[in-house]
């Protein structure tokens, strides 16, 4: 076990050092050399968690996708969970920055940075499928079509607040977006309970942290 | 006026060497001769139009709002083709993708990026307040915050849109994201007039085709 944490002590100093590079010299320039000097870590231990530079190109896009928040009364509400949390993240974890960072860089050759949006996609469909068998969605929702919509969406306004304002009003815009969005897809008794506050990204991080959850550790 | 238009002309080719030039090298390591080279064209000519490195970026970022969809009974359907136009052209003009392009390259330092988006905000804030006196508007709707959520939506689905098919639904995304936001900002009559389908950008760029704008002449 303590073997296991060092394990993922190790690959999460080789993502934070691969992100730093990336974000430096661009992924195109960047060397794994350049990242094993950064980390800090043997030749061999970066290759035991990562086959190439593109593998760890698409291990920092998947940070951004490492967030569970807690369960819900609604599936809605989990969904506005993931966009209220990611939100929070992208202001207060560099590596998250990182991470959405390079799938937004159309600079980038060699990469298939289709892959964190399709994550997304996935991800926000299955809630939307499990939110159409609660009965939550109106009849006219297409959960694959909303997913697609919510995570360009989300990943546009992103942009723009760090453009504008290094995204200090970026809760604010995600919650200005649900609460656009939310009533084209919810029924209107499921809607009037969605918290779509935009500091809930904040509590809900604040309460991760506070019991923190196993899915980190099973990685 | 001859004059004048080979001006136009000469401006135009120093934009397109330019996007070239960002695309290829980065904005940061681009320079103003490797520019000069690629556009043919005498430096004074070029110091004629552009200041600076900088002023040759604002430039091409400022190609994306050189679009005039022509005047509409509701201020909504100009607002919908503002959107319908730039997703074509974004599929078909390599100058609009790099303009684009740099505004959302999060890597670029020392330019600022923000200006295309508090244009593009300015512009359909316009448009809206427009709207809202014309008695388009729901009651509840905030031309400024739902400006912003615009600019920034279609911003991050195009860039998704780019990453996951080189823009080929570009059309349908865009008609999808206004087919979730419009129920939100409209009133019921003016909803059921909007024609937010899929080639309406096609349409509009064939329209402004056969019969030439004055918009670009007067640049």
């Amino acid at each position: 076990m303590a073997q296991q944490a060092r394990a993922i002590q190790t690959r999460r100093s080789i993502l934070v050092a691969a992100a730093a590079v990336f974000d430096e010299r661009g992924y195109s320039s960047a060397t794994i050399s350049e990242i094993l000097a950064r980390a800090g870590v043997t030749k061999g231990a970066l290759y035991f968690h990562f086959s190439s530079k593109e593998d760890l190109a698409l291990g920092v896009m998947d940070v951004q996708l490492d967030s569970n928040p807690r369960p819900q009364l609604t599936k809605l509400q989990e969904l506005v969970d993931q966009g209220m949390l990611l939100a929070y993240r992208l202001r207060h974890e560099p590596l998250v920055r990182a991470s959405v960072g390079l799938a937004m860089d159309q600079a980038v050759e060699g990469l298939d940075r289709g892959t964190p949006f399709r994550a997304w996609i996935d991800r926000l469909e299955h809630l939307l499928n499990a939110a159409k068998d609660q009965g939550e969605l109106l009849p006219h929702v297409d959960p694959r079509e909303t997913a697609e919509m919510l995570a360009g969406s989300f990943s546009g306004i992103q942009v723009m607040s760090q453009a504008l304002c290094r995204r200090e009003d970026l809760g604010h815009r995600i919650s200005v977006l649900l609460h656009f969005v939310l009533p084209s897809i919810s029924t209107p008794a499921v809607l009037t309970t969605l918290d779509m506050a935009e500091d809930r990204g904040e509590r809900l991080s604040e309460a991760l942290e506070a019991v923190p959850s196993q899915a980190g550790a099973t990685d």
